[in-house]
């Protein structure tokens, strides 16, 4: 009698965002209960949507809506959840090292994310909030009411209490200010803070707000913004964030006792910890998105890179490519299972990009068309529900799901 | 002809504490439109209840709840409002100094209220939190909130962000402590904080919490309490409040981030200021309430000191006494325009006093009988809503009431 050895091959996937869900899913619908070990790490027990976090940063939104446990996501009879941190990949003996342990994998799928982007700028670590996380949203929150509660016990007012610096014009500077500037007027009547001592900068190093929008999109955003009082500081660098606010390049201070960076992530330190060739955290990957030289090692979400040849720029880091990376990265894994040599390559297919300005308010580009106000809300918010659907079913976007009216 | 010169005298009433408003209450309906001019000065354009304010300092209820503008009680055509600080009494001329102004009185109510006894303890003012006030407890509440949704993103975390002293075991230290310690388990699942992180000491130089407290009664507290996760350190008096927490007598530090103190009051600055015989800024008053050498000058509430004949102590400095000195005030300024000589004696009746310990929980004394738990809290909202009608009548205690089942 012969005995033949059938050891299953294990699927490791790193990270719980938008691109770790995905893929998770879509393993345990495609693979039968047999056919791979499916080990899914994260750093917490949840998994949080990243592009919401700008409502909880503001106070407009519970965390709580932002998140989800993973256990009431994902069927953790297929799917081994591992709580850890990732410290390093070790690709030359196959091996994910843990905080607390580490893994072997047959394949790998590091959906890892990204982190700030501080451009050199001396003082962002230190001295303002970056860390847009569940708990880096709601410091930010606690931080300014924090600020509007101090206010009215000084003897000697500090009107830098009053004053929000965001770092940052692009998609998530302007989302957060967004809701931010929406919410001012009420903090203002909670705290007795006369309106006109809160002051709100953006400033941001390049020539324009939201790089990439269209022009008309991005006057009807700043106009809006404007009007709640948001004064726009365009083409000014940020030369030091200080203990007391931020400096500028031509030397002038603002004093500020908040300022939030938003300008943009590099990918996670743990890509270029392990060895791999990379641009600010990110891999740029093959067409199949395994990264070059390692044929069973899969980068999707913000740690990979990928140019457009439309104009040799690389995508920017969304939440929709992300998940449409995980899709295709999901198939790949199943093909290679399987022996297959030739994989999907992937394709974006960008369906539209939404920015929500607070309130009611909105802009965006669908298909070719301009949205704007409360036309381009309602689409914002069935994005963020079509994630919840794609991702939980109907009951998901039942409990955690926006309604759209 | 003869013309009589019909110059109406003016009541100046300083502060809209307890006291202020009651007599500003009881004046107005007493006396006729013609009869005098009426001015209440107060800091805000609102009257707040500081018996409430553990409320809102622990983040249990709005402080919106516990505060009311003072128009929307009093009847501003009857009684004219300055908001004003009060800097100076000037009775040799009879004026009282405001910040933006002055005042001439024909009589005059002192009801300044208190501020925070520190004992000669150095850094109370600089690094605790001593202001019993609507802004004091929107700090302390947002303080303690914002040291939570800190915590978990440190990458080495300081566990004395959540570590919580109150100084103080008297009414309102363990009023606070009681309402926080009700709310702990409600925070650490908000920000996700494992609940045996937080520490919360209640720090007493006295030989017993509660003082002036039936023992049985002080027993069942500090037992409740400390099953919600207190630590009483009795005995124990407090060296210095220091950047990183409090040093006690004995020369041992516990290092926390946020220090309440709680250790009782004295009168109002003002007193002293003004020349004012007075100890901890409270007059020793007449027993018709007037201040000893001024005819004209009543002072209730907090800034009167009355001793108790029967145990040759001063009564404590409580709302309920406050109320009944207006009562009397109201009275005997009344009979001093009416040319009387013969005031009315002011003898307080203490129908009971009730701590709230957070919850459904409290303990208290009404007559002979002593109360606890349920019944006791019962009791409490009773007495809040009392005051709510005695002032505003049934609309105030819709308005503002507690429900109390």
């Amino acid at each position: 009698m012969e005995v033949i050895s059938l050891k299953k091959p294990s699927i490791v996937l790193l990270g719980a965002g938008y691109g770790g869900m995905i893929t998770a899913t879509r393993l345990s619908k495609q693979l039968g209960h047999n056919e791979a070990n499916i080990t899914l790490v994260n750093k917490h027990d949840y998994h949080y949507q990243t592009t919401w976090l700008h409502e909880p940063a503001a106070g407009t939104l519970s965390p709580e809506r932002t998140r989800m446990e993973i256990k009431s996501v994902l069927d953790l009879n297929k799917i081994k959840f591992v709580k850890d941190s990732v410290v390093e990949i070790k690709t030359d003996v196959k091996k994910v090292i843990l905080e607390n342990g580490e893994l072997d994998y047959d394949y790998l799928v590091v959906g890892l994310g990204s982190e700030a982007e501080t451009f050199g700028v001396p003082g962002v670590h230190e001295h303002a909030f970056s860390k847009w996380t569940v708990n880096g949203a709601r410091e930010v929150k606690e931080h300014i009411e924090y600020q509007f509660a101090r206010y009215n016990n000084m003897t000697e007012k500090r009107d830098e209490l009053l004053t929000l610096i965001v770092a940052g014009a692009g998609f998530t500077g302007i989302e957060f200010i967004g809701e931010l500037s929406e919410r001012v007027p009420e903090l203002c009547k909670h705290y007795d803070i006369p309106r006109e001592k809160v002051k709100m900068y953006v400033i941001e190093a390049a020539p324009t707000a939201l790089p990439g929008f269209d022009p008309e999109l991005v006057e009807y955003a700043m106009n809006l913004l404007e009007a709640r009082g948001v004064e726009f500081k365009i083409n000014c660098p940020i030369k030091e964030v200080t203990e007391t606010g931020v400096t500028l390049a031509s030397g002038d201070e603002i004093k500020a006792e908040t300022v939030v960076w938003a300008t943009g992530v590099r990918g996670s330190s743990v890509i270029e910890k392990s060895g791999f060739e990379a641009m600010r955290g990110r891999i740029k990957v093959e067409p199949d998105l395994r990264a070059p030289g390692h044929d069973d090692v899969f980068i999707i979400g913000d740690c990979a890179l990928l140019i457009n040849e439309e104009i040799n720029r690389p995508y920017p880091p969304t939440a929709q490519i992300a998940m449409q990376m995980a899709e295709t990265c999901a198939e790949n894994i199943k093909l290679l299972m399987k022996g297959g040599s030739s994989l999907k390559t992937f394709k974006p297919d960008i369906k539209g990009t939404v920015a929500s300005l607070g309130g009611k308010e909105a802009i965006g580009v669908v298909g070719t068309r301009k949205l704007f106000g409360a036309q381009a809300n309602f689409i914002k918010k069935m994005i963020d529900n079509r994630y919840l659907f794609l991702l939980g079913g109907p009951g998901l976007v039942l409990k955690k799901g926006k309604n759209p009216l």
